[in-house]
């Protein structure tokens, strides 16, 4: 066994935790799954995986959510009520601190998503980058001014309000706290519900129109809000092809022209400003190394 | 003439230029109100004024916009394409500059307000500030983590699309690019179309319930998508009395507890997060001598 130093990462997420370990340049030497069940069984998991690994320094987790990231709080690193059972008040951070003996970095997985594209991907060089994802839910994390966005808790940006198609959707939404939110409206879980399938299994072009309406609407406000120099779209259902076309389509008449931004009044310089992942699915596992390095 | 260091500051608006001179501490020494007319008379006039101050060091300017803020960009420091007749593509920077012989720095109108609030009102000892300014139009200004928040050109925040009110108003929107986005539906000048009366001059209870309903979706996907720690509502519209107590309380209806955050789950929290400009209408002047100060 070599003696490089090796940083830790998790990607934990609702359904499984991708663990990885690499190596200080970025490069990932080993990777597991953990299926997410119990937080004790999830958490022990992941501290058999690192402990093989002795001259690990650190590890950066990118956590579903919500959870407390302000570093003055007593709940710092707990993961707040969550629909998800028995994860609710969970600690993440101590237990894999105290039974690894490294310091423990710790983010959003949609905050950890943007850090990776930002250091490795489709952010590098900018000052401003958000990443959307699109999955079973909607989140954004954000790099603004080169550090992540934080804040007051973190951003919940798919719990926006967004003006409802009413000409062609006459579904309630799907979100327990708002109903109609974007996330009610667009996520996975609001196209399963509204057409009775899983979003993979959907091609009418009708369902992809009504989606790429909403995510345009998403791209636009996010663009009035954080006027970010990229927004790269991520998550399950933004892999639908011709999805992210439609969506800089719908998003560059939305936006009207205004204001005189080349990304919103040059349709090619559109298709440069919203993007797809460029690291695919390792942005959260890329960004959760880099959480470990800077922690 | 003594030979302290002087600062100055132009809150440079649509309808008038405030220029203001102030020492190191920040404390304003005279203030000076411009019309704004053409350009070449507005600019002149405020170059008159500065030019009394031998010790002069900088000036900074909030700007109305848009205004390109791109340090690396030939049309920096320059008013982009804007409805207000003869300001399009006017540069404000390099003419005080070379008048006056001092560093101009540069920003809009809200980000000075933001920027003063912060660090002189109601956002100081905070990170992440928001400034939302409800007048003729509405804008935002932010610091993030500690610095304004520029990225791709600036906040637009005006022009997000929020739900319409379908039971209680029937009005198609002001804005001339989008219609019906936030500025559209909430603005100062879109209460003088739909009513027919400026907005000081309405007292129906009912136009305020509606107002508010608007500006609390504003609090609210502001709140998600930037996650302030606290939010600022200037601009002579919010001035209206009781209009901040609506917009706390139906904002309070609007985010349903989630996520678990103080300010969304404890009424009297909300009260502390969603506060009036503590500067009152000195926030734009404050910030835009700190920006000469940073310049």
């Amino acid at each position: 066994m070599s003696a490089t130093p090796l940083y830790g990462g998790i990607e934990a997420g609702g359904t499984k935790w991708v663990c990885a370990v690499a190596d200080a340049g970025g490069r990932v030497l080993e990777t597991g799954v953990i299926p997410t069940t119990t937080p004790g069984t999830t958490i022990a998991g992941a501290v058999r995986f690192f402990r093989r690994h002795r001259t690990l320094r650190a590890v950066g987790v990118g956590s579903f959510g919500p959870v407390d990231l302000r570093p003055d709080s007593p709940a710092y690193g707990h993961i707040l009520a969550t629909p998800k059972p028995g994860w609710s008040h969970t600690d993440v951070v101590s237990p894999l601190r105290t039974a690894l003996g490294v310091p423990v970095g710790l983010d959003t997985d949609v905050n950890a998503a943007a850090l990776g594209e930002w250091r490795r991907g489709a952010g590098r060089g900018r000052e401003t980058v958000a990443y959307l994802t699109v999955g079973t839910g909607i989140g954004l994390g954000a790099v603004v001014n080169g550090r992540l966005l934080r804040g007051l808790l973190h951003p919940e940006f798919g719990h926006i309000r967004v003006p409802r198609d009413r000409t062609r959707d006459a579904f309630a939404g799907s979100c327990p706290f708002h109903g109609d939110c974007l996330e009610g409206l667009a996520s996975g879980e609001a196209m399963r519900q509204r057409w009775g399938r899983r979003a993979e299994d959907l091609d009418d072009p009708a369902v992809w129109e009504l989606e790429a309406g909403y995510l345009a609407h998403a791209v636009v406000n996010l663009t009035y809000v954080l006027s970010p120099e990229r927004i790269v779209i991520g998550g399950g259902v933004a892999k639908r092809p011709g999805l992210l076309s439609r969506i800089r389509a719908r998003a560059f008449d939305l936006a009207a022209g205004y204001p005189a931004a080349p990304a919103l009044t040059v349709r090619a310089a559109m298709d440069e400003y919203v993007v797809g992942p460029e690291l695919g699915d390792h942005s959260g596992i890329t960004g959760a190394i880099e959480l470990g390095m800077c922690s």
